[in-house]
């Protein structure tokens, strides 16, 4: 029997804490998905996805992870033996590359090194070199490493050079802006479970119409995952699905959109720029460094590096076996050199504050010296000084 | 508003009613999917799984609709430009048809006609046609017609001509008796929405060892739903997924697995004989027409020949509006024509007495002359006469 005392704090990139009008509306009666009450929650839930992905176009809807909108993105666009561009900084971008492999094609992958960015001038770089490679995949929030990439310049970049631009936000969407249309990404593709505050098993991608244009021309072979059937189903009147829909799963995302919209988009983003900025005044004043550049829109999960004299590996569990609190520690290479403290969804200026004093509590039971109540301050005074109420949305 | 009072019933065969448990669990908070009290509850999922397909194998877990499922199997057997079978008999056997035609097969597709079933001579005689088939793909209890396949003697042919069998089980499982292993289905997909009264959003796949043999030699491309990559993944100690898993709806299976195996397989297999017994007992003694063979078997869902003098299509309209109690009607080819009444899951007694007196009351109105509570005391007389109760599981 857990203790019921030992509060548990979800500070992970997904799943990310529920809001409770968003977990409260799973307990409600399941409703048939032709039947009109799902209808027309099925609509709304459409309509608020393209202005939460800021595009006129039509965002899809899968039941599915994350990954099954990264893989409909290259079974759609990636036709066997044509070169295509994956620019990685970390484990989701690599992923693009295993996706794009899986899909037979001619990948170049750009590793431009885990806590680095893709700069611009590398994507010129690299699509220079391979200018046959017509579709460019890169991430947005890179969640193993914190990493935000400037996606606007990238686009213009993979323009300049005929290319499309495959954008991963799976943990970006809703946290950090990316005005798809104005940006000019040509799909972005996303997760219930991270800023959407919604739980996991539903995934987006909003094909722009060059990338429809591309995809009807070939790609490769896809059913469940094909653009244009979900895309010919979401444009009846009213909007269909050629699947079963995750009813329940679109019943949270419904109250999760609500939430965001009422907040509105600017002030969803305010609250993690403030979030993100606690996270790293915080661990600066730990005299921590971060992992990766400083950077002010890496606000979906901050990356801090742990002392060398530790063992790294135990933060995360110490953390989450004493006092409650789920972190996620580094992944792959960075097993045990780093802590990733998430702050994107439903999250509030005191789950910082909570986070961050059980963060330096750990750190003395390790044996670094910190003292306490330095990281607690530096939140606290990002928070005061803002002058901003940064209250959970619901 | 909707009329509070106006009690909604939902009778068709997916999604399905919830029962409360499962419901209530999906308002807890979210789950870290690493953290250990996820990992109990996935671990438990799996080894429940593997009791209810009566398979010694693993039964693959994927965040999808059930054709995810499907296409798992087709997308990891069926090689582009090899002979497959597909046998059907409805809307769903047909989408076995359409995926493997996505993925390059050489399909050749036996229709056995709506509301037929596809016999084993008939199997025979097209695996005698086309020897070099090596997977036939067919129907459990095809949805939109209510017909329930003999899989044990389909089994047998495929085997006799040294093919596989895959099974589309994903309204039949929990419902109707399909041990697996026993009677060498080699794959049986699955989905969550039907009898195992969970919220739509998991598929389940569960290849044998020569399925698993004949995808690892080839296969078209695939990632999201390579069998290999999420068996690797469930097969580690603890049991781990290659993809966020949709941490809400494992708790909400886990909870109805458990209401399963509490019931017992057995009885929840006979309370769903009763349950269609008592159906089409009320449907003959309405003189309406079974569309379909009777078959004992057929117990998922119940499809009833609409008279013709009727406008058939206003009958699930009017039950809803009126009644509130959702059926579902024919889909394709028989939309106006046949009524589905669904009982798999959350279903007792009282469900179908409940919408046997509203399918009466409906053809009154629609200008059918029926003696109101003929079909009713129909249903009643299998329930006594069972001298069991038909509870809830819950």
């Amino acid at each position: 029997m857990p203790d019921p005392y030992l509060k548990q704090y979800l500070m992970t990139a997904g799943p990310t804490p529920l809001p409770p009008a968003v977990s409260q509306v799973m307990a409600e009666p399941m409703l048939y998905h032709r039947a009109p009450a799902f209808i027309d929650v099925h609509a709304r839930v459409l309509e608020s996805l393209k202005r939460v992905f800021q595009t006129s176009g039509e965002v899809l809807l899968f039941a599915a992870s994350g990954t099954g909108a990264m893989e409909s993105a290259v079974a759609n666009l990636v036709r066997p033996g044509e070169p295509v561009l994956v620019a990685s900084c970390g484990k989701f971008g690599e992923r693009w590359a295993e996706l794009c492999d899986a899909y037979g094609g001619a990948t170049v992958h750009y590793e431009a090194g885990w806590g680095n960015r893709v700069e611009p001038a590398d994507l010129d770089r690299e699509l220079t070199e391979h200018e046959t490679a017509k579709v460019v995949f890169t991430s947005f929030s890179e969640t193993s490493t914190g990493v935000v990439h400037d996606v606007k310049a990238l686009a213009e970049v993979a323009h300049r050079h005929g290319a499309l631009l495959a954008v991963d936000a799976v943990s970006g969407i809703g946290a950090v802006p990316l005005p798809q249309d104005e940006w000019g990404a040509d799909v972005v593709v996303a997760g219930s479970q991270k800023a959407l505050m919604s739980p996991p098993g539903l995934a987006f991608a909003s094909p722009n119409r060059a990338a429809l244009e591309h995809a009807g021309a070939g790609g490769g072979a896809r059913y469940y995952f094909d653009w244009r059937r979900t895309l010919d189903g979401q444009r009846k009147d009213p909007p269909d699905s050629p699947f079963t829909p995750a009813v329940g799963l679109v019943m949270a995302l419904d109250v999760a959109l609500r939430l965001i919209e009422e907040e509105g988009l600017d002030a969803v983003y305010e609250r993690h720029r403030l979030l993100g900025r606690a996270t790293r005044e915080a661990a600066k004043a730990l005299e921590l460094e971060l992992f990766g550049p400083e950077d002010e829109n890496a606000n979906v999960v901050t990356a801090i590096k742990l002392p060398e004299a530790i063992d790294g590996g135990k933060v995360p569990k110490l953390m989450r076996d004493r006092y409650g609190i789920t972190i996620a520690g580094g992944q792959g290479k960075l097993k045990g050199k780093i802590a990733r403290i998430a702050h994107c969804g439903y999250f509030g200026a005191f789950d910082i504050v909570v986070t961050i004093s059980a963060f330096e509590m750990t750190l003395r039971e390790l044996g670094h010296e910190v003292e306490l109540g330095t990281g607690v301050a530096a939140a606290q005074r990002v928070f005061l000084e803002a002058g901003v109420q940064v209250a959970s949305p619901a």
